[in-house]
């Protein structure tokens, strides 16, 4: 077994065909920057030819200065009977600007007849001559073997030669794909073998989960020598979703041996795992292997009293590797040493036997009781604990707001406006203002409010609004939240709001993103 | 490998140590009959010795007629230094009157010493008394070695020991348990070699999903020739979860020429799945292997182009297998093929040529383009053909809604109020409500208007309402998109809104779903 893999990840492209995951370039270079911190070697960013959203992506990511990662465009092989030089969607993909480049291509005699209705000769042409145009404009080509294994099953000679064209032709890397996610683990194993001894390049494996299998049969691929292996993170994917990378990472990293990424990097896993699911606007899936926040649960008494006397006792990984904590009570209780690591990265030294440091803990367990979450609202976090400390005046008191929204579809006419009446430096400030939307006519209301006691409040600009229904079993009825992203072009920072009430826990989002920027303001540029 | 396999649920006593999970006595009694009409062999219900509750469960189980399905009450070994005879424990599991006890006991010898405090010969005896005393009473034993890869890995010798004093004094069965999910297939397979070169009993394997490797694992055990295995419906369990049987299933059945239940039985695998979440409250994986909602879902325009050639070219199994079935997402990358799939779905034969259907296709592209997506939206998009196809007119039409919200913080008090202009039969309906919220006000406002002519309104809830900001890059001002899901307790549906007002984009979304209730009631039953 070759100790170096190297891990792909597209949760980009592949992950992007996930039911109801819907990524804009933004979010997309959020997603990207976020895996080059973590450590990912390569990073597949869209397909050029099938998306022009993607296009845009490319652009953005030529001009970022990656730490770690190298970028790939993903693309299919030439039309039937075109050269690769005359094929528009190949020019594409050169165009895309990265160091890597992958193709995919037909390995299934089902497919090459039923699908493309072409020669088996014609298809493997296809093959040869996109990665050698590829590789001769200095791409490193990366050859993604779709349907392999059922391609094996049918005609396993057939399948051999059109990978061994890919690495012929110059392809650095042939992925051996289980696009219908139906393989068993011993088979992947064996056709793996098979590959190996043909070629001379590099081996990868893609799979899918659709039997529950996706991690296991790239461990079984890895095992039978394997070193590339892609997936996405959380398991974004058409269907039941790709190999899950939140799962891989931390037992090719912790139980065999070989390193994916820096064991730093690996304590911050579950931070990127919710990180991507916000962006995604996804909801955590709690019972995710490792990352999820019942991973370490223990509910169960007996278990509980021996968890308290040999942690390992029901404890496969110590949790911290992965940035995940144990949970010993029901409930969504963030464990003290989160607070304290959380604390410490702002700057904040807690001192465990105040009382305080208590109170902060109680409070943050009510509000996660409450439904608030702080892994992607630091800025809350912060405003939070420099509150309980007493670092920290309040800019601003609510007294009251008012939003109302009128619209006539007979006299076409559509009205958004808020009313905000504030103690500010013991004065009343009352102002209307109205905007787009009713969250819109609040943040305009509030900036009109405060913007003659602090004229730097107009660099500030909100970037992203999420919102998330947190106990959706009762419709309407149920509690929001609310999560702003704010920027004022230097830095951005996230606030998060709940309460029953869609408009309410906007406004308390939005109140904290302007104190947090007010706070950071007069802290002066030290700490911002 | 032993082709027959014996299939052991433990989904009303492992699985209900899941975060979340609650079963009443009477819930356990409907998930257990629905167990034995899918044919499974044995059924663990519970643990007499440690939940009062369970006591009542084996009483009622004692006077049910099961068809197939043989009931195990589940325990442990006898305390340390008492004789089994002696140890109420064990005495309640032989009055839970059931054919089958299963005990568990320890393997682990880090578990001997830091946990139970004892000596390494009491545990061999705690073994052997117990198993012996329940066979003499007219049991079979099913032995659970705890933590037995654990056990092993420390030390093999004394864990083999432990699995084969338990087969000599007559247990029918040793299970291997990776009780805290750590495991990996390879180190699964080996050690379940071991034992079955060691033991003349049948063997077992018990797995959980820690590493996402639950089914996996069981795989591996089954190929080392392991015939029995243990998991729960839905994959219900501590922290990440047992190993999945509505997973291993139809692995075992479709893949593997094992069958453990008749192919009858396995076509009602999704409905099962359905009614055992339903029963204990918990929402459905939509990404489950086989059962869920998107395991047949195709989204990619080209993949659904493929799958409308060839079926087999992106589903692993025929989805009626295991009675799911495809689902044509219409989704941001829809082509045509996608429209007229989902149509036919509906039961609706759209004409290739037809001008409604041109219609059709560039308001749905527009809309698209808007920010709409309906592959979420089933409901919207019926509605969308039915009214382009005018089979279709409105049940109301909207003049006017307005919404305030007003939360006074100095006065403590807080109201959402909206009021609704309708035209409904040439007459014009006004009604105000107020509610929980703005949304909430809107869906009491509406109802009020229309309850007086069509009454069965009544029936709806909603149960589910999501928002998603389309475009998150220009901050409040961005489009919004809004899901709901509704119900009237026999089917549910779901529909969208899109629009740069969040509070207008939930009216098209509660109006449309409103107007989809009406249409299926017109439309009577066949279609519902």
């Amino acid at each position: 077994m070759n100790a170096a893999i190297q891990l792909y990840d597209t949760t980009l492209r592949d992950g992007a065909q996930g039911q109801g995951v819907s990524l804009s370039v933004n979010d997309k270079l959020l997603i990207a920057r976020r895996l080059d911190q973590l450590g990912v070697a390569m990073i597949e960013g869209g397909w050029p030819g099938s998306n022009p959203k993607d296009i845009e992506f490319f652009q953005a990511a030529a001009r970022h200065p990656w730490q770690k990662a190298r970028v790939a465009a993903f693309g299919s092989t030439r039309r039937v009977g075109v050269r690769a030089e005359g094929d528009e969607q190949v020019r594409l993909l050169i165009d895309a600007a990265t160091p890597i480049v992958t193709i995919f291509g037909k390995t299934w005699t089902l497919h090459i007849e039923e699908v493309l209705r072409t020669t088996r000769a014609e298809n493997l042409a296809m093959i040869s001559d996109t990665v050698r145009h590829l590789v001769a404009n200095g791409r490193e080509v990366v050859y993604d073997a779709e349907h392999f294994f059922d391609g094996c099953k049918a005609d396993s000679a057939y399948a051999l030669d059109c990978v061994a064209a890919a690495s012929e032709a110059g392809a650095a890397t042939v992925v051996l794909c289980d696009t219908n996610g139906g393989t068993l683990p011993r088979e992947i194993a064996l056709m793996t073998a098979q590959v190996l001894s043909r070629v001379r390049c590099r081996v990868g494996i893609h799979t899918h989960d659709d039997s529950g299998l996706g991690v296991a049969n790239a461990l079984a691929a890895i095992e039978s020598g394997a070193t590339h292996v892609q997936g996405t993170m959380n398991g974004f994917g058409e269907r039941t979703g790709n190999c899950n990378l939140t799962t891989l990472i931390p037992i090719l990293q912790l139980k065999m041996g070989l390193p994916v990424v820096s064991d730093a990097e690996l304590a911050h896993l579950r931070e990127v795992s919710l990180f991507i699911d916000d962006v995604a606007n996804q909801n955590s899936n709690p019972r995710a292997p490792f990352v999820g926040a019942y991973a370490f649960a223990h509910k169960g008494g007996m278990h509980v009293n021996a968890v308290n006397k040999v942690a390992a006792s029901y404890e496969h990984i110590p949790p911290q590797l992965v940035g995940n904590s144990q949970h010993i009570l029901v409930g969504e209780l963030s464990g003290r040493t989160n607070v304290f690591m959380k604390a410490r990265d702002l700057g904040i030294s807690l001192d465990e036997k105040a009382p305080e440091t208590r109170d902060i803990l109680e409070t943050i367990k009510g509000m996660e009781a409450a439904g608030y979450e702080f892994e992607s609202a630091d800025a809350s976090f912060e405003l939070l604990v420099r509150k309980a400390l007493q670092h920290h005046r309040p800019f601003f008191e609510t007294l009251e707001y008012r939003v109302s929204v009128r619209h006539s579809v007979e006299r076409r006419y559509e009205v958004s406006e808020a009313t905000v009446k504030l103690r500010v430096r013991d004065a009343e400030s009352y102002t209307v203002a109205d905007g787009d939307g009713p969250v819109n006519a609040l943040d305009q209301a509030l900036r009109k409010a405060l913007r003659q006691f602090h004229p730097s409040l107009d660099e500030v600009r909100l970037t992203d609004y999420k919102v998330r229904i947190i106990d959706s079993t009762s419709g309407t009825e149920a509690r929001t939240r609310v999560l702003i992203s704010s920027t004022d072009g230097r830095s951005t920072w996230n606030t998060v709001g709940v309460s029953d009430n869609i408009l309410d826990a906007s406004w308390l989002a939005l109140a904290e993103s302007i104190e947090f920027f007010l706070l950071r303001r007069e802290m002066g540029p030290k700490t911002a």
